[in-house]
């Protein structure tokens, strides 16, 4: 495989923001193209009508999809209708990214051809993904919770439970029609769900953070908001750390240091507008100051859409095929 | 004094968001009217084509304010200017309210005419408020992280540092033309400031606290962040406690019953547009579930225009004259 | 019947954006009081659960709902749903206000009851009103058109079609949950809706210019647009005039002098910041340069859920009621 | 000159809004790169600190620039400001485009020098922009109009004045702090400015349509509003015809077949979303019903700050430099 290899690309669930976030990245990436892309209720409608500015065939389908047509199938679909789909697709002998959370935390009851899946965060796992069949694209939530927190599991210096305290936009909450996510429910307003440390997403953290760590990891206390946005998702994080550190941004700075979607801040904290529609990643670090115990703030941030979805499924695309990893992603 | 005693205050600094919120609900308080309020920068305008919907004499610039000819006069000030009027106020003999942070918290260098403000939170000193001189308006984060954690600091029950992620609407920063608050830097973004717990307001906090729990309360880690919208405060806060409790809920329904302005959720947490508008706070309180500790999840939310700042203001000139806590604010 | 009369009055449909705004006015209304308030999805829960701030009896369903146990229904239901109730409400023998467009314009086939029914814009209709039996309360759009343009329909002065381009918040478009009037949808948008003059509100705009202009008024041309805001209509209409007028402006201050809700600015033209939560309509005129015909550029704005549904029906019972126009909306 | 040459750029006044999109156009621009960049007030600065994601040399003060050094110098300066410098560019014997107003509308006392600048609205002049050492980039405002206007100009088909009501972005406004763009001011609100046609985008507007029009042009009435959104501009325009018109969406679709910036909508008029970020422009058109004359709304959306002035001077970049009108822009 070279530089020169193209892919056609399948789309499970496109009408979703998810989904059409991917199929414009797809449709300005030099090297891959839209093989099929699959809405339920716009099937048959040009896919330039569905999504402005995206050119490509007719939306199809799911059931007329042709699994087996394409060197790989990415599903946008939701949690639940995903992995009955990726069987079909790992069945049919072709590639596939899931974006959806039902792949990424083996149990008891997960089936082996499921178990195969990788968890696809590149700066963490990038030579598995790059030999992966199937592939389980990380959530939005623990993707900037993992990477903010990972220098300092590798190292082992947490002291107790870490507490994330994170925000995101409301295309996190999908694109289907609910009361409590239109325009006059939530501009001028903030919520916290799922308070009690109760969200999907804590499994799949916890289930990193020991990976990382080595086995168990501190616990997690996890509260996600709804910020009046369209996109973006900044978590704010506070550590105990079992003894002091002199410069903690270093720690990230090397440990990220020539990550092409990584930017360790320098000076200032990230904002949700440093990586709104880029597949960056910001962290910025700080000590927290008059308190008796060490402890460190960590904020970061990424784009639900791009990092924390769609962009990293392209980043794990480039690498399945051996591209570079920044194609289409620049 | 009686119900039916009416009273005339007098405004300085009319002009900025405060200032404009307690000339709106002067303008529609039944025993309070405005006497006089001061911009320096529109003197000489009607107050109507100022503040829209408002009626009242035309401002003056402060210099030209007969302090002594009104029954109290509220300082919408900045920090650091307030507390040279509110001299002249009090040598004048006049009662004042100061809604900015240059009372609230003595040093060693304040002086003695300053010693004598009460901190103006109705719902913790309400008695004392009622026969002061000299009333220091609370800080809007402080309003709202105060009023959560009393229940827990007056039982004793709290254990290692608290977490107090706060965001604040930007009418928070003011009114002055600041690049970082144009709205095409502000909309779809979100961000977090002084981190590091380094925000002025948290000796406002810790000395409050200190109060409550009867001497050295546990450490505060505070966060502040700016969101996209125009008014509001909501506060995430993590407590780990010393044991056990069984329904947490029940002790911030019994210290806060009766309370006009506190509103303990039942069922689901606060949103900001349950207090938009609003002089309430709304608390919820939830048992971290999925930690090996005892740990608290506590959200509190307040209009920081009202609550936080002009409507406390109105609540604390109601206990000054003796009227009902509730005028004005219903 | 006089000041102190007291009323309760029954709600049909509180669950939408109107029917919350009406029981919000309600619950600070001196003499009006709720008797009950219907709303089909959340009959049994307590009003104050589901309105933020609002006391009073849980909520019925509509068929439950006591119609000659108060003393006047105002109806926030659905066009073509409504009118259905309000014949059962005359049946009963109660005063009726519905806030549907279904009363508004008679036509060839509408029964007689219905046509007893009175156009509830108070600047024009007020004496009429106040011994309605029935009031169609006005649409949103034609509120802030009709009033910006009686000047001029009164004194015949406008030649040719005028130019009505409207824009307004998305409360206007309903409570319902639409996948267009998502946040994700409205955020950073705004659009052209119903273009080509086909806007259901234009016959209602027609009828009452022709009765203004006694006999057919000039043609309008209407294109409302979609704002991304929680509420609030603003208006910007372009006429032709059969001749040159000295001082524009003197014909809207003469004619609304003393009218305690509606604003003709000075100097500078509204917003919609000037009139949210308000029940005032704001008017600015400006003589149109730089054209060799006479034309006057009028810019209206009135909050819709206020002047322009809610405000303007508690207005209407007021009139009805003989108390105060202003009592409630102050 | 061929599609292979390469081409370096200055840009005087990077750290506008205009001037940090051009940047970000320029950074992923495959055969166009940014030689210098001039900011007063961040001089010193690496440009990627300034605009996050960009890379390029350190900004420089427009003194210090070499502006023989590039191949073309792109200046994004204030009105005034503007044409002082490009002045300067011309005698350096280096190509110039200017986003300002200075060099659209010749008058009778412009130099000779400026009086060579072509208007840089390809669609319409593209020939001649192709052969320019200097051109004067449209304004946002009359890009959307005369784009829309442009086949019934061409045709003579329109009797009467153009009405033009049109809302733009607020970074059309600039990135200068002022208290009336502060988030707190324009979010909620909505306003129209320059009422009565005095807006300076008119003379250009009636400019370009008297060289459409081959001689007078109708008059315009034209009047811009303020959204609450961060970029786009939406015009709605009202035309009388000199007669009725069978298929009128066929002459634009006819006209502008083939271009690759302009979308004819078809079924649905444009909103803004259609154009945010992208370098289109959208047009719909309807007939107008309900009236007795003959008339047409034309609906006609971009982005402000792409094709209503950085993607527009990229695109007039790519006519200078003979490569491919799309490139850097798809």
């Amino acid at each position: 495989m070279n530089n020169y290899t193209r892919a056609r690309i399948g789309i499970l669930g496109a009408g979703g923001y998810t989904g059409r976030e991917l199929a414009r990245l797809l449709a300005r990436h030099p090297l891959a193209s839209i093989g099929w892309a699959t809405s339920e209720s716009d099937a048959g409608k040009p896919l330039g009508d569905v999504i402005p500015g995206v050119d490509g065939p007719a939306l199809v389908r799911a059931d007329d999809a042709d699994l087996a047509g394409v060197d790989c199938v990415v599903s946008c679909l939701p949690h639940g209708d995903s992995a009955r789909w990726m069987e079909r697709v790992r069945a049919a002998g072709v590639r596939g990214i899931d974006l959806s959370a039902d792949l990424r935390v083996p149990g008891a009851s997960t089936p082996d051809w499921a178990r195969e899946a990788v968890y696809g965060l590149p700066e963490l796992h990038r030579e598995r993904i790059a030999g992966a069949a199937l592939v389980a694209n990380p959530g939005c939530y623990p993707t900037a919770a993992i990477l903010a927190l990972a220098p300092l599991l590798w190292r082992g210096l947490i002291a107790g439970p870490v507490i994330i305290n994170a925000a995101s936009g409301v295309t996190g909450a999908g694109r289907s029609p609910r009361r409590e996510l239109l325009f006059a429910e939530i501009a001028e307003s903030y919520s916290a769900y799922a308070v009690g440390n109760v969200h999907r997403h804590l499994a799949e953290m916890r289930s990193q953070a020991d990976g990382l760590a080595g086995g168990a990891a501190p616990e997690l206390v996890f509260t996600p908001h709804l910020l009046p946005v369209k996109r973006g998702i900044l978590e704010t994080i506070y550590v105990t750390l079992t003894g002091p550190v002199d410069d903690a941004r270093r720690m990230w700075a090397d440990d990220y240091a020539g990550e092409p979607f990584v930017r360790v801040m320098d000076g200032r904290m990230p904002a949700l507008a440093d990586v709104t529609g880029s597949n960056r990643v910001a962290i910025g670090v700080a000590p927290v100051q008059n308190v008796s115990v060490p402890m460190l703030t960590i904020v970061s941030a990424i784009d639900n859409l791009v990092k924390g979805a769609a962009g990293q499924a392209v980043q794990n695309l480039n690498l399945l095929f051996g591209w570079s990893e920044t194609e289409g992603l620049a």
